[in-house]
């Protein structure tokens, strides 16, 4: 793989920190429950199963550290944020290892494993959706960067390259943070894939002109009804693949579905500082006086969604809380 | 009015420079053709109404430098930007009155004082749809900036201002030149009207939250059929408006009404430079490597269109080509 998110190395995770791409290449060393944390709160590691194993090893720092009993760490890390299921799903596995005496750094390389190899098998799973599609747009970052390895959106796009597929990627720039033109023209820059950055407000023209063939992003969190929540914007995109006949994806490995949660409407959704849309890189970019909203995710009903791609194949919405059950 | 874009004093077209709003209010005075057009070009005046009359002012100066022909004149002007019909009807305003021996200037105030009237009509016939509304979205900038004076879309707003209406305005920040945070965000706050900027990415999110009661936006290019052009994202609001219930109105002067243009299809749209998308204040947002696509407008059809709000009055789509007749 060409690109990785985080690895854990001498009892530190080190992370690529993702607010300094594309500019810079920056590896930092977190050796602390609160570094940790704090890479967590401020984005520098983000993507919801990237997230997850962040926090995993999060906990492992923790239980080296004899400050925390497990359940204290546990809390601390999930009040990171709010919207991504993965980062409880990468705490609960540590913390039971550790609660049982058993080698939490074992319990998160095994998360990670997990992870890692479920991405794979969802590029496997979805490959052949993009057999013969040659335009696919994708929102946000759903790439390596967000899940460690492959991605989860990214994923099908990259083994369908390897099968031969000649694939050219819309990439939404993604405000406030810009995760599609940072982050995902960034992974795709270092494979080479084609692609073009666009600003969010021009993917529903080229939707209109006939020049998208097909959707697919990740996702943060998937209801048993197959709403989901996923980055801001990425329910306008659904809604326009809807109205202009093109299929959407959503890309995920199993620990973001939410086997307990019955529809996405009850999805909490993080509100992030104004700052981040009343300025960009320190300028402000609206006068003084003006207030600005900035939730960071959005709610898509299942009616939008043609397919999920998860490790197991591709899963139709009505499915979903099937095999849910199944996997239970 | 607190805001005004331009206006003609002592052998000179004085403007807002646009670009620098809203760290500076910064007045540039225009003496020549090339001065105008360059000004046109570069956007320090944009909306397609100030275009109009800016290009009126021109047409004016180029017949004062004594180095052109009317036509040669015109056709410098209407090759500045491609897809706002009033730019074409300012520059024929004057030209004719040159050809035909009257007076440049006197012609050129006509066509400012009509604009300008008109725009206030506007508000007048539209400001009983907000009478019970709330919460009004708007896209890009159609205010006093846009229009020299009144607005577009504002038009209506702080008609019902007046009236006694408490509005409150989501302003899309209208990436990637952000008019909306840059420039409606400040003629509402000279005003003092409630708002709050969102990342384009956010709209869906409060239309399906109930959040958005109705859309107010301006037009660069009105067919006969309704269909219309816009900048870049208004068709992707229109959609959104339009599976959510929630009415999508289009205000506009006639003179952004193109009679010849059976449909909306053929309006030619403006390609802008990539570096708009690929940077931002001069920091580069996305890998050197990548490239960006970066229309300046969309097209939205008719069937989006609750209505156009017109001088004359409230207007549904199906009755444009009918009110276009008769006008002309």
């Amino acid at each position: 793989m060409a690109v990785r998110a985080l690895w854990f190395s001498r009892g530190a995770l080190v992370i690529l920190d993702q607010r300094e791409l594309p500019q810079r290449t920056h590896l930092r060393r977190l050796t602390t429950l609160a570094g940790v944390a704090d890479a967590i709160r401020t984005l520098a590691v983000r993507g919801a199963p990237s997230i997850g194993v962040a926090a995993a090893y999060g906990m492992v720092l923790a239980s080296r550290e004899g400050r925390y009993t497990p359940a204290r760490a546990a809390r601390l890390l999930g009040a990171t944020r709010p919207t991504a299921v993965d980062l409880f799903h990468g705490i609960e596995a540590v913390r039971r290892a550790w609660a049982d005496g058993a080698d939490p750094l074992a319990a998160a390389d095994a998360y990670k494993d997990r992870i890692v190899e479920e991405c794979h098998r969802i590029g496997t799973a979805g490959a052949p959706l993009f057999r013969s599609t040659r335009r696919v747009l994708t929102h946000c970052n759903a790439g390596a960067l967000a899940t460690v390895e492959w991605g989860t959106a990214l994923a099908p796009l990259r083994v369908a390259r390897q099968r031969g597929a000649h694939l050219f990627v819309w990439v939404d720039e993604t405000r406030p943070l810009l995760q599609g033109s940072r982050l995902t023209a960034w992974e795709l820059a270092q494979e080479r894939i084609p692609h073009a950055v666009i600003a969010d407000n021009a993917a529903g023209h080229f939707f209109r002109t006939g020049q998208v063939d097909a959707v697919i992003v990740g996702a943060d969190r998937i209801a048993r009804n197959g709403d989901f929540a996923n980055k801001i914007g990425t329910y306008e995109k659904a809604v326009l693949a809807h109205e202009n006949g093109v299929p959407f994806y959503v890309a995920a490995p199993w620990s973001t579905f939410d086997a307990r949660r019955a529809r996405g409407t009850s999805i909490p959704v993080e509100e992030r500082s104004e700052d981040e849309v009343l300025a960009f890189a320190g300028r402000p970019t609206a006068p003084r006086q003006s207030h600005a909203r900035n939730p960071a995710f959005d709610v898509t009903p299942a009616r939008y969604v043609t397919a999920f791609v998860t490790p197991s194949g591709v899963v139709r919405p009505r499915a979903v809380a099937r095999a849910l059950d199944r996997a239970a």
